[in-house]
């Protein structure tokens, strides 16, 4: 199974290509972060990011896209290109056909460390063992793009249905409570 | 001058295309609302919004793209989707080489109504009589999307760069204070 994992974002965005299956070795195929111009009109970062996904989509042709879930509590400030670069990359993803799954941050951390609240040096680490790197890839959208991939693989279909069900109850609750 | 309003949603994603200048009267071209099934996967869902503002976009050939803009405020619930169907639209504009413009809910009302407050039933009166309509546009999405192109067609454009700049200071601030 190939898998294109993305870490949304609208000045730095991850992706990670990684093949692999449960119990067989990972391997990368592809790494690297598509950047956006800060001082640029968000409607045309927007459509940079959309030719950089769909050029590494058609380059790499992956069976899963592998999304990090943004959500509405973090960071308030870059929220809203977080949430539109997501979007970005689902509207690619499904244009050409190809699933996409969402994980949590900690979903992703609990894969490749085993605990939801490893830090971002914890997560490379493990990234570049399992993937048998000679370095560590950088910058850490690059190595958070390749946890997700890692994370699909692992996690697979049925699993990720069950948490997107909770993920979207607690998302529910969490509306609740702060109006 | 013709301009396209949208009113992002995923749900139900308003539009409206409307006709004028400052002083001149205005015309309504099109007006209408997108929908995508609530039950049906994210990204397919932004996909075939894609696809219904590209229509709209080749069919009317809009000046400009005027887009409401989401704060990460308001209903943590939706606020995903909203966002997300805010940088499809965009992404759409800038694909076609078209300028985008984005307005506050306040921005509209008080460009319609002469408040800021206003409720949605004083939005949709507003619009129907300075569109010279015989009935008021339903639903509430497309009156609101129609009430965007007016805001965008009066307000202009060195007038919307200095309201970006506010609203962008704003999000900043209530971004600090959320920390």
């Amino acid at each position: 199974m190939r898998v294109i994992g993305i870490d949304p974002g609208l000045t730095r965005c991850g992706f990670g290509v990684v093949d692999g299956s449960v119990g067989r070795a990972l391997t990368m195929v592809d790494v690297g972060v598509y950047r956006t111009p800060p001082d640029m009109d968000t409607s045309r970062r927007l459509h940079l990011l959309e030719q950089g996904i769909e050029a590494s989509i058609l380059k790499h042709q992956p069976d899963i896209v592998a999304v990090e879930r943004v959500f509405s509590q973090h960071n308030v400030r870059t929220v809203m290109g977080t949430a539109q670069a997501s979007g970005i990359a689902m509207l690619v993803a499904a244009r050409h056909d190809i699933p996409v799954q969402l994980h949590t941050p900690s979903e992703v951390k609990a894969s490749v460390t085993g605990s939801g609240r490893a830090d971002k040096p914890q997560v490379t680490q493990m990234v570049t063992r399992l993937l048998r790197l000679t370095e560590a890839p950088k910058p850490a959208d690059a190595a958070d793009a390749l946890a997700l991939a890692i994370c699909q693989i692992w996690r697979g279909g049925a699993q990720n249905r069950l948490q997107d069900a909770i993920a979207q109850n607690k998302l529910l609750a969490s509306g609740k409570a702060a109006r």
